[in-house]
């Protein structure tokens, strides 16, 4: 649009994978983009928007093959706004939670390249949106915790401190349920705790289990990226234990 | 569309107020409801985008001068969709996150109607992507927690157990903050943790106020809605404050 706007880096929610589920700005935003750095986890659909001459480029850092660094990703989100690319760093689910923006923000602070983030919807929202089943109840608890088992650092973490205080939303879990189980266990979830998980959430794959605590460690391995949603006891239940799948 | 369609009651998330914050599936379930039932938060913005013949009320229950119980929330659901109505059960951020969904829900099911639940941008997402501050870093605090100081019963709820190892994203805070900082800091938090209050977002009253706990007392009290964030320590911090406030 004017020169202020294609200087701006936008940091975006691609939210949690259909194109349904976009932002009206990030629709909007990603479709103008004439540059698009994107992690691994956005999905095709999303990414389909791009306009055909758009630079499109996966700064995934779980690819594998190629190592592309942090500070590669910082460098190359400077570089194309102060060329005058409309620039979207795309994030699934909300850029805020559970990604490197602290760094890529410093960066582009540092670099006096100004910078919007547009909130998306979080994969632990749309999880619990599939199941049919609240975070949050009238009656027992009205707290939700967001944590992840995978540190950016890479390494990861133990549940510790987590307690059936408040419902949690785990993203990352890897593939370890019975240490999952065994640890929430160890901090007072009971047994018969209501647990789902979502698998490759907003894809043709998409699918949804349901199980207690006691049976996690027995439910069968979900293909990643997973979200496992632990209900906080004492919640006002829905009668049914959950919404159909689709 | 059809049948099935037309009598499936829609729990959607309107997000944090502003049309571009919507999802696309919001938008399209909004502007082709026939029957739409809202709470006092949804925005006028969004609530423009009904259909002029659709049947718009708010259930808000902070109204004041009527007094809707969640019973009757619950019947005319029912009573709608089985009308034949195309119903929206519209509700501010994210539908399952501190409303009354586990009772609609429970309502719709005993009445046999089918549901569908629309994840949306919860507001303490937009409240931290207009300050800029990311809610997770790299190193420190990789967790959030969502809580709320007004519970759905109607009485305010204590911070117990809130404590510096995440950081909290406070829903109707309420105006005492005095007693919240005092709270937080006999919970283990550090006099310079980084608080934003986050007011009338998505409004063109929307506006943001930065500081730390200990200031957090002689802060102005901020028109309601209010999100705070408090910000666990140890996080990788940008070199700024906030972003620009907009």
């Amino acid at each position: 649009m004017n020169r202020a706007q294609s200087r701006t880096v936008y940091l975006v929610g691609a939210g949690p994978g259909s194109l349904d589920l976009l932002t009206l700005r990030a629709h909007a935003l990603i479709s103008s983009a004439t540059c698009l750095l994107h992690d691994d986890l956005v999905s095709p659909q999303v990414l389909s928007l791009a306009a055909s001459e758009a630079l499109v480029r996966n700064v995934g850092k779980r690819c594998g093959q190629k190592k592309i660094t942090q500070e590669e990703i910082n460098a190359w989100m400077v570089q194309y706004a102060q060329e005058g690319h409309s620039v979207v760093r795309l994030k699934s689910g909300d850029p805020l939670l559970f990604g490197r923006a602290a760094e890529e923000i410093a960066a582009l602070t540092e670099a006096a390249v100004p910078f919007e983030v547009i909130p998306g919807v979080s994969t632990g929202f749309a999880a619990a949106a599939l199941a049919g089943l609240p975070l949050t109840g009238r009656i027992g608890s009205s707290r939700v915790l967001f944590a992840t088992r995978h540190l950016a650092a890479g390494s990861t973490s133990g549940l510790t401190g987590i307690t059936p205080e408040a419902s949690l939303v785990l993203y990352m879990p890897g593939g370890d349920y019975a240490g999952i189980a065994h640890e929430l266990t160890a901090n007072g979830w009971p047994q018969n705790t209501r647990c789902a998980l979502v698998s490759s959430l907003g894809s043709d794959a998409q699918h949804l289990v349901g199980c207690t605590l006691r049976d996690l460690p027995d439910t069968p391995r979900q293909p990643s990226p997973v979200v496992m949603l632990f209900f906080a006891p004492g919640r006002d239940e829905p009668s049914q234990t959950f919404s159909s799948e689709k």
